[in-house]
């Protein structure tokens, strides 16, 4: 017999992606009685179900929605997205199924095997996937509070290395929940237009902003920047709506993969999209909402850290995203985590967004899914889990 | 400066891949007054839009149907695949967006660099694009009235030869319209355990079928066959819900990569379509319905050409799916392109879909599209062009 026994073996490509831990974690923690800080999803009670559902019946009624489209998305929500984002031309937007999709088209089209990409430790974990889903030399900086280590990076550059991507989410980081500060973006857009690299501006965050004042994006400094948003954390990750917006002659390349990638986008999920971005009053409304509710729920986030683990726990008060990066010096978060779900209460370990740098004591604690007092419960199982691990 | 000048160079895989001339070819041909024979969709009158308004209204009313789900798919729409596959374990079903990115997920997980993949000739594009975007090495083996070439494929695999993959569109074939008959998949399925290869058994149309008797899946005669297929044909594109089932390792390493791909579908539309499949009187009056209007069509189609062009024109009757695969001796239908869009008719040339063989006497006609009278009014002005180019 001739048969081949890795015939099931992964490719190079697979298996060089390192699996989320996150994800493997979730499946553990999906408990009814763990109240769950780990997660990265939006508040289920605060998606606009009404809106979207008399929307999605108006829209499906029509057979011609349910029809394919072309690869670049629905022109009309093209459009929509254009201006939401203060752009004048949809010709350099391209719709993907959730911004993640379009992370990955991107590097696909553009990065090779070897290439070296940058991207922040720690890391936003999907990111780090599609990185290394294309092989590329990934080197992750240790995230500043400033963002993006502009110093590092320009004595990498000029020391001789040519990255090809560097990759940061500017608002709200995940996990580190760092916003990239006005004078870093100017300096990481500078370097590219020197050293002839791309930013890719992941913000899916950026419109959850509760506090403090937006910054301008790093795409209004530079023509090598690359920007990636979604809907999924202002209307609703199901309708599977992102999007890039960057040079016409990336867009092109990346629309030419998308046809082998999965020919296009739904329709019907992008006309919803551009109906509820175009109401811009109902939007804004909708937004301010989800707004109040995650500054009152990242605050008592907060309080309730301040005052259960008070003195043993660092963070910093988050302006917006759904994310509270901390760290308990002395703990190992990972080894926490056993005694803290066996006291029902979930996060995800520093150690799962590490590349270089050691994050074992830090945690990412998510604001978004529960209410004030399911996160004061939370962080008060959380100090038993602590107390009783110390022991 | 250091500006490298290709700063947005395709990546050496983006650069592999032959943008997909039918979809460039239909830009041109949308023109309110060409009729096209030309497109790949579904025939639009016919999505059953108001079932699936009223199943999207009521579904999508309650915000847990329009958060994230897991990256396999939501598990009641993977059970109902597989009670409608016929199968009893969900855990060999995962859902995609889109059978497409099914295909362009499985090549990614397994297939590395240089490769060895067998393909039809002519070949259905979005399958060579996906090969193209690993830089698989690709072989084209001319189909034959029985589908895939087994005759040929044994003996480049008593040769050496250890494809990796074998591509077919099983039933119906896109473009030339051939079914794989039961001797060759019994056959090629013999050979995939033999030589170790794994079969990609490509079915969206096989539930298409208007005449003659349903054949047997490849999966039916080998655990080395992983089998691809949709809802875009029987209920609607737009819901962009494919699936493939195969064996539970395969399944789970691109449920890894599809972390990084997308994260995962759409639970919305996934819940859609597990009610739809799920209610199987009323899909099954739905789906008789429309193989009983795609049978008038393509028999309307058919008859035209043998009306209008007989004797002139090659082609065998169709059984199912959507195309007519035709050949015109002696007519590079290329060049006739030009002057069937002045005549007012669309088609693709027999050239888009070659690898390595000439096909530039044929051309792909779909039937789907055009009711039985635009059918045949198309027919005529292809006999239009088809005068008017000899002269």
């Amino acid at each position: 017999m001739f048969v081949v026994e890795n015939s099931f073996a992964p490719s190079d490509a697979l298996a060089n992606i390192r699996g989320s831990a996150i994800r493997d974690l979730l499946k553990l923690t999906e408990q009814p009685d763990v109240l769950s800080l780990a997660g990265g999803l939006p508040a289920t009670e605060l998606i606009p179900a009404e809106r979207i559902s008399e929307s999605a019946a108006r829209i499906s009624a029509d057979p011609q929605a349910l029809q394919y489209t072309v690869s670049a998305g629905v022109y009309s929500c093209r459009e929509a997205v254009a201006r939401y984002l203060g752009a004048d031309d949809p010709s350099g937007v391209l719709l993907t199924h959730g911004s993640q999709q379009a992370l990955f088209l991107l590097a696909h089209a553009l990065v090779n095997p070897g290439d070296l990409v940058i991207v922040d430790d720690p890391v936003y974990v999907g990111a780090l996937q599609v990185f290394q889903s294309v092989r590329a030399r990934v080197r992750a900086l240790p995230i500043t509070p400033s963002g993006v280590d502009v110093e590092t990076l320009r004595e990498m550059l000029e020391a001789g290395e040519r990255p090809r991507m560097v990759h940061t989410v500017s608002n709200f980081h995940n996990p580190a929940g760092v916003t990239v500060t006005a004078a870093t973006r100017i300096e990481l857009a500078r370097l590219a237009d020197r050293y002839g690299f791309i930013v890719v501006e992941d913000d899916p965050y950026g419109r959850l902003r509760f506090s403090g004042a937006d910054v301008e994006p790093i795409a209004a400094h530079s023509d090598r920047v690359v920007r990636l948003g979604s809907a999924s954390k202002i209307l609703a990750p199901a309708l599977r709506v992102g999007w890039m917006s960057g040079p016409s002659g990336v867009i092109e390349m990346v629309e030419l993969l998308r046809q082998g990638a999965d020919l296009c986008g739904s329709t019907f999920s992008q006309l919803m999209v551009a109906e509820l971005l175009d109401d811009s009053a109902w939007l804004d409304t909708h937004v301010a909402h989800v707004q109040t509710e995650y500054r009152l729920r990242a605050t008592a986030l907060t309080s309730a850290l301040e005052c259960e683990l008070g003195g043993r726990i660092q963070f910093s008060q988050p302006e917006g995203g759904m994310f509270c990066w901390a760290r308990i010096p002395g703990v190992d978060t990972s080894r926490l985590l056993a005694d803290a779900v066996t006291a029902g209460v979930a996060f995800v370990p520093g150690a799962a967004f590490g590349v270089e740098a050691d994050f074992s004591e830090c945690l990412r604690l998510s604001f978004s899914a529960l209410p004030p007092d399911g996160l004061h419960e939370a962080v008060r199982r959380l100090a038993i889990a602590l107390e009783s691990s110390s022991n």
